[in-house]
């Protein structure tokens, strides 16, 4: 309520791609869209941390939303520091991040007594000067795992974390756009993940890997497929 | 906004202790608090699954209504399967998680270009039959690593962690009682949690760790303390 109190009484709201019309429409002010595709990525952040800092100047109140929440996988930091290098006061709203979004369409708890006691948050997708197998650790450390950004990399992460040792029995879920209408979800195994390449995704997806995966066949029977 | 309106459409309302009082206010049905205290935790979780069967066989729409988001640490999955076993429709609903609003109040993304692309959520709290160390090779495998439930606990896991390969310069923070107005922020290091018992927390707790918490100046001079 408090997110949506702020957009309403934004003079401009910078918006991501994702972000549902019905958040959209709760807005006053100017909307502008500052959704970045992949590939000139360091170029269109430095835009829209401009972009931020200008709006700030000349409206009382400036609302920067992202899909998910901005602290996970958002880039928040970088428009976080340049705002405080302006002398522009900030506040953060926590959202609702995809893995949750994921959870709660699979209903399978990302924790769960005597089952699962640790959830790692990663991605897959290689940054500059990045090793392609930097998440691996933290995926072998924890009993789930939520892959983001995971859409066209099923297959890949599959066969590694089961080359690494997770057994290929290992439950595993793939959530596209998660809580949207046009929400798919797939429940399956790292062996059958790992044994072919699955059509392109329409939406984000985002990959779930652990034994809290395997929901019970009464729970599973009510996940909207 | 989904959550606001299931609350005030439910005919009971089955809530937290720790439940802001805003939030209940939506509620027009009958509220109860199932709110759980540490100790004979068994015994009540089934309690608060009869209850919501119970609940559900008398009413339309009836809210479980937790702190947090449903899914982490919250014991989520038994109210699911006693729901699903007495053939009862649940929709889960996400929320803002504690990490979540711990990274907010820090101004601190979880992850972070260049210094943390994974994080681990874990908890130093035991079960039965569980053995006190299971938490470590999560929170050795991620760049940042947020404790739930870490009140009374920062001390010994800043220890345990600095004598399992973590440097004790990495940097660590306290968040108690995250977003509400009598929240507190500690941001310190490993090595400063280890060297002394902190005083009592008067709320939840959680404890941040990792070089994304080391955050510029400029932005930490803006959290309130």
């Amino acid at each position: 309520m408090r997110a949506a109190r702020l957009i309403e009484s934004a003079g401009v709201v910078l918006h991501d791609a994702l972000v549902h019309p019905a958040v959209l429409a709760l807005a006053r002010g100017r909307l502008v869209d500052v959704g970045k595709r992949y590939g000139k990525v360091s170029t269109e952040q430095r835009f829209i941390n401009r972009a931020l800092v200008e709006a700030a100047r000349h409206h009382e109140v400036v609302v920067r939303l992202k899909g998910g929440d901005p602290m996970l996988f958002g880039r928040a930091q970088e428009e976080l520091e340049a705002l405080a290098a302006a002398g522009i006061e900030a506040e953060v709203v926590p959202g609702i991040t995809a893995a949750l979004a994921a959870a709660a369409a699979l209903k399978a708890s990302l924790t769960r007594r005597g089952v699962s006691r640790s959830v790692a948050f990663l991605t897959p997708r290689v940054g500059r000067d990045e090793s392609p197998s930097e998440w691996l650790p933290a995926a072998m450390g924890a009993d789930s795992v939520v892959l983001y950004m995971a859409a066209g990399a099923a297959q890949s992460i599959a066969a590694q974390l089961i080359a690494a040792g997770r057994s290929p029995a290992t439950p595993a879920a793939l959530v596209e756009s998660a809580t949207l209408p046009q929400q798919r979800v797939l429940a399956t195994s790292l062996e059958a993940l790992a044994s072919r390449e699955l059509p392109r995704a329409a939406g984000p997806v985002v990959m779930l890997v652990g034994e809290a995966f395997a929901c019970e066949d009464a729970v599973r029977q009510t996940i909207a497929a």
